[in-house]
């Protein structure tokens, strides 16, 4: 199968040259792409520019605003709630990480809620831009209704991802970004595209609820909550903090990327927490080193030669994308040049090689 | 098996007793009572009466200060440190969640922090001690390294739970409380102790870190992270809102309760969101009844026939054993007669029949 490999930095341009030839400023198109890229970079693909068609077909809908800032509803003490007003994902939670950056340097902490949002990437990208300000950064987002609870085999919750990023040099810093799912949607998407005949224990359903480890039945089946009731439980947790609070759509009431007649309808929510207010001055720091050392240092188990911490994986995945470029297969890049076409725009350079 | 069968009522004032008679004052031997019975009526007697004894053991080592309430070290706009001075656990969450329930109310949220503390028991009674204020609550707690970090096989980490609280009526809103482990420690004893020759898969690995359904590998080896890495994302996560932020031990440095030469000195934390700042009067449950709906209104899967939400099966543990009294087992039964002995305190009236 052939991939169409590009370079990070001329992907990112098209990116950004897409969304303004959607009729998206240039200051937002530029964040979009940025948060796009950071996915791919990270070997997020399922939050990087794989999602780019998506959004062009939402504000081509009039699904998405893609002039739209949004606007708080209310400030109160550490806490803020914002209406995206339907802008796009990443409009809405630059500004809102913006809010709950500038609160909890006031208060210590600060929780900021937005409704009537979209999706809004990879949410590291939102936890780190928390961090990347000295806080420890959390983002959660409702998502989608593609997951039964458990004991269940109707869908009734997202994905809801849980984000914590902490401060520090990005090349050691911890970051966890976790769907609530034992895995995200689209590693049993492609274990079936690629044939694979079974996946592992514990991914998945069939369409009845029972546990499967067959792909074909998983692909047509239902994704499993983390460990059952505490997956349930996690991505309860997200809605609550996420549409409850926001007054917003959710579990079934939810739109989606792929659900053409309506808004998305999600809420992002975000937590910023001080460490000065706790400790002295680098000192979390210092404390993280050591936490992270301590866990580096077990012994791996069997058929394991090194332990990572929460972020390692994705670091490495970037350290060599940055080199080597972004790899895009052939559908995801012929539903790029489509809208490149829409929309006059030149697509970038990219090297093509032969695949499995 | 023979099983000593006592009501609540009576078990909690045998509680009481024996703390009185360590020396602790009424109020505070009350509420770590009052703390160790909701355990062991919602069904989770590893938190019930089955911890009294090592708290009893470690105040008679000197190991906890049974006359201790803290001293809050700083409190600064909605963050607060406090040093618990090695009190009993459940003197030292509460004194922190009075704090954390006035910060919130006055900033819209708080976020309280303790450092050189004990075991507080079941960290569902601190969620629930903050919602009852009409407050989201979270409680956090790091806990005896016997977890290995994923792709490890020497422990690093803690059960280190996850506590969230929802406002409302107590038989209808829901409470999350889990371990970031697959199951509880104390499931893969019972296992071996009931002489089971297999549990499930994901539950736990042998001493060489590969997963094991042998329920005796188990036994001699060690409990899985929820899904792998992600149940050590969340245990890291807990260990940075406890731990680091307290300057306190953590990781291999903590001790337990089975530890004899040095004090626990695992850290607390309690997060409070007043849901007011988001939404109008009464509408927070109205939403949260609508969500509890849709999770209960999906067609249960193959095997099951209904659909739970967090809290509830330690509901209906609750509701039968205020009326049916909480059994212990022979070896608990006979270690609290020990101290009672010690302390010349009447033990309560109990019923015994056999078992399997």
């Amino acid at each position: 199968m052939a991939k169409f490999t590009v370079q990070h930095e001329e992907l990112r341009a098209f990116a950004q040259a897409l969304l303004e030839g959607a009729g998206v400023r240039t200051d937002r198109a530029a964040l979009v792409a940025a948060n796009l890229i950071f996915g791919n970079l990270r070997g997020v693909d399922s939050h990087g520019m794989q999602l780019l068609p998506s959004y062009l077909e939402q504000m081509d809908r009039g699904l998405t605003d893609g002039a739209e800032d949004g606007e708080m509803l209310s400030e109160s003490g550490a806490t803020m709630l914002y209406d995206a007003r339907n802008g796009l994902g990443a409009v809405t939670a630059d500004r809102c990480c913006e809010h709950v950056i500038r609160l909890a340097q006031e208060h210590g902490l600060a929780f900021a809620v937005a409704r009537h949002a979209n999706h809004f990437g990879a949410a590291a990208f939102w936890g780190r831009r928390i961090s990347d300000a000295g806080l420890i950064g959390f983002a959660f987002c409702n998502a989608s209704p593609i997951v039964p609870p458990f004991q269940a085999k109707q869908a009734r919750l997202g994905t809801n991802p849980i984000c914590m990023s902490t401060p520090g040099p990005h090349d050691t810093s911890w970051l966890l970004d976790m769907a609530t799912t034992t895995v995200a949607a689209n590693r049993i998407f492609k274990a079936w595209h690629n044939r694979e005949p079974e996946i592992p224990a514990g991914w998945a359903m069939d369409k009845e609820g029972r546990p499967t480890t067959s792909t074909d039945e998983a692909y047509h089946g239902l994704i499993m909550p983390l460990g059952g009731y505490k997956g349930t439980g996690l991505a309860v947790m997200v809605e609550i903090l996420s549409a409850i609070l926001a007054g917003d759509a959710m579990s079934v009431e939810v739109g989606g990327l792929r659900i053409k007649d309506r808004p998305m309808n999600v809420a992002h929510s975000f937590l910023a927490i001080d460490p000065a207010r706790f400790l002295g001055a680098g000192e979390f720091d210092t404390r993280m080193s050591k936490l992270t050392n301590y866990l580096h240092s077990a012994t791996p188990g069997a058929g394991f030669d090194e332990v990572l911490i929460a972020g390692e994986p994705e670091l490495r995945f970037e350290k060599k994308r940055r080199v080597e470029g972004i790899g895009l297969g052939p559908g995801e890049w012929e539903r790029l040049l489509t809208w490149a076409q829409k929309y006059n725009v030149e697509p970038p350079r990219y090297n093509t090689e032969e695949h499995g």
